[in-house]
């Protein structure tokens, strides 16, 4: 627990961002809007949930002034939220509203108390490694660049045959994936595509980069965690085919052939807030069902 | 459903296996001693089963003469139940004491019904396909042999280094298999060992022989997928290495490393009692959890 | 050996197709015309060769009539020119211009000796099975379909999130893939896609339906070999995204969510030519290369 | 390139250990014999190489005094030479005298040049994770313990049936894992088994720990990379199972039921000699066949 709520006598400027597809989102504004005042929340919403603010309420937008940020939905939603502070480290409240996520902080009936121990600082503010990604033009110009919490992918598009992805770190090239594409993740992201793609799961406290190649058709291709302060640049090498990067699963954009996708660690990484009780492994036996019921085995 | 009950005036010769590690085998023994009477069972239990057998039970060996065979526990003792009978073609009633097995007709809550079923050959006689697997040695001689329902597995013993297996398909040879084992697997089989170390589900009525290697270090091995006529052959090439066989996870030997195994389709299936309800499909989503939790992903 | 020759006194009417991204391409054309006369052929080239074709050379369209087809390129020019005869049951010759195929018949230097063959019907016509796969909207209406030689594909297009499948076979459902996609592969196509997404390889003598889901979320789903009798049917869970077909890699379809991807065996296989002397798991050898270098252990 | 040689005026104490089963070993030692009186090395070798010494040459034991270690075989002789000098920080030369190893520093060619960069401390010793792992009765008694460059496995005995692994990492139970065993590797072991079965592919400058299952009956089980400070607890959860522990592949013991592996990272690493030129990358490029021949695609 830090408690870094002393110096903060002022209001809490608190930005919301949420997904409108879950049924309790309404009840969850409802408790928002009824808590602030007396928490000293000041509040911003994103235009999407622009019918649920009151006229005190201002809009939020990307240069909104921050103290933290409260997302509404499932980790998706959190991702959303990270892409919008950016660099700036303000911590994120996630409420989930659907199954456990493996980023948001709480679920809909902790509501309350969550929002008491924002206001009061009583949380961890857990520092989660950041990618920094830029598409690449062969004369070393970019054009793109993204902030990612979960994974960058470069990927074929939709019809595209067999691709070959050539991959340099720091600047060695280490081989060409026949691949459908190829996912740098934090470990963060290492328990979202780079996991159904057949790559480990990254305990977010070691600091590295893991590299993932999708349905790789060079059979001996294996997930690879390089350390955090690697680069990562990888290029299509058959130039005539589409190519397509996605950001955390959410943005993205095509490719032309003769660019690079560049990664590396973001300079600073993204604040994610935490209560004391669940854990990193708590959240892993639950999501993925460790322990439970999809086991082969018989007792006799 | 086949009616094969019609001839059967006299009584029904019923074999009894059991595993006394479930905690519902005294209840379901009453039962069954119960209904044995008016259902016309003339019952033969296996030895270990014998302090619930009253004076007319007859003690079950190898060459009973049986028309049906009940399997009481899980997978393993019906695997067990399946030695026993050999290539007989002895229909053989799965009573599952634990989860729902692969193999097993019912649970123990279905046992009045499925033995009335029984009784009158109302049911359906599923036939598996078997593998006869046989220990060579460089001769030609046939040392061993057994009969399996699931898999036959090559496996490097218990402090052996790394293996290196020569597999041949109808005498030509496929490669060399740097692995820590084989597995040779029917379809029955394919939901069991071989799922674990990365084979595919075959569904039983393709009949098929399934190869899986067992963390092979030959990283493009792949498990293969052969004709039920083929005969696969195994040998360790290091000479001086363990190496063991496993039969269906339950009986084995040591190898001799000059030994080869060789694996075929065994003459005769193995019957397994079905009645209407559950599917092949049905066990599956049940058992591996399809549909279910183990999903790491999110709403949004 | 089939010796189909005997009565064909008449010319042998041969369709040929062709990659022009071979640099030997040429030279190939130039020893097919010159052996043409004596051989007997009547030739029919399609227009992507038509600046190779004299004027005696007829223009090959979906229904020139044909004994037989030579397909100039790899495994995929084979299975352009598999869809080129369809149903129709023309031996395919296929001549590797790269690196040894899985489909192909020879080499380029084998030529000669393998038209000679074929004029003289000393080959084996090796019967592959094909799929029949249409996209069938929720009244049940056929709106488009293909034939397979390797595989069917139903994915996500490029920017869609998580997607799920619902996956029925013979109209039973056996769950829920949250999947990037799902290939459904014939026995040929097991070396292809699906191996790259985990599948197992088929020898091609096991007929059945390979089901492989493409990085798939949910964890515990494996791959499935079913009977070449069953029926598949997919269908996209989450309306709004968008989904693609794709039929051997090569062509394919945008998808409309209500509609189903339903796919069964082919009327009529495929009839690939074959000659002494490479057998299935040579190929297999040499193509992964099982036996050879790519293998993480030491001596000692 | 660490100049570590200035001080060292006095003799260079080299002890040497090496396997017999490669044919150049001979020669190998005759060069070191020829070489050493001119390079100023003090030589001691190991018991089964005594044959190869002369009167000067001391027996090396595990308590020798060392300023260097030689070991002439495969990445294997210098895991048991990493043993060998156990916590001591003395630098260990690799001559790989197989295929190019992972750990080896050069091979039989390079030797006199390797040998006068060892003398004159024209190197750099690099730093590589190692592991300390004890096998502790229920009472938090250890009974034994070994240090490990490589990986500790717990894996079940050779009849053994499905075994269930309880693991904790830091004293927090993370799950049960139905498999056939644990790996608990290094990053300089994740090229080893943990690779076969499954694990990524860590880079040695992450330090972390990774926890690998061995064909897991559990679908949903991952590899786990874990921070270098992790503790992580192993222990069967069916008593009467016969397990056993081995480390590195090389050593190791049967384990009581009851009893518990904890592993943590060792308090010194093993000092690698490594010379300009080949990398990390190079070595897996070549070890694994990236960018060479084991794909399965085809250029059309």
């Amino acid at each position: 627990m830090t408690p870094v709520g002393e110096e903060r006598k002022a209001a809490l400027r608190l930005g919301v961002v949420g997904h409108r597809g879950y049924a309790d989102l309404p009840a969850i504004m409802r408790t928002l809007l009824d808590l602030s005042p007396q928490l000293g929340f000041e509040l911003a919403f994103e235009p999407e949930l622009a019918d649920f603010a009151p006229d005190a309420v201002a809009r939020l937008t990307d240069d909104t002034p921050l103290d933290a940020l409260l997302t509404l939905g499932g980790d998706g939603t959190l991702l959303r939220g990270a892409r919008l502070v950016g660099e700036r480290q303000v911590p994120i409240l996630g409420v989930n509203l659907g199954r456990l996520g493996f980023l948001t902080s709480c679920g809909p009936n902790e509501l309350d108390d969550a929002l008491r121990r924002l206001a009061a600082g009583d949380y961890y503010a857990e520092p989660r490694m950041a990618l920094h990604a830029s598409a690449v033009d062969p004369g070393g110009t970019e054009r793109l660049h993204w902030r990612s919490l979960n994974d960058v992918v470069l990927h074929k598009g939709g019809f595209a045959r067999v691709v070959r992805f050539d991959v340099w770190i720091d600047g060695e090239p280490i081989g060409a994936y026949g691949a459908d594409g190829v996912v740098i993740s934090t470990p963060t992201g290492s328990t979202a595509y780079s996991l159904s793609a057949g790559g480990p799961v990254v305990v977010p406290t070691v600091e590295s980069i893991v590299v993932t190649p999708v349905s790789p058709h060079t059979l001996a291709i294996r997930p690879l965690v390089l350390p955090a302060s690697a680069e990562v640049r990888v290029r299509g090498r058959d130039g005539p085919e589409e190519l397509l990067v996605t950001v955390d699963g959410q943005v993205g954009t095509n490719f032309a052939s003769a660019e690079s996708l560049v990664v590396r660690r973001a300079q600073r990484p993204v604040l994610v807030v935490r209560f004391p009780g669940t854990t990193f492994f708590a959240r892993l036996r639950h999501k993925l069902g460790w322990g439970g019921l999809a086991d082969r085995d018989e007792v006799a």
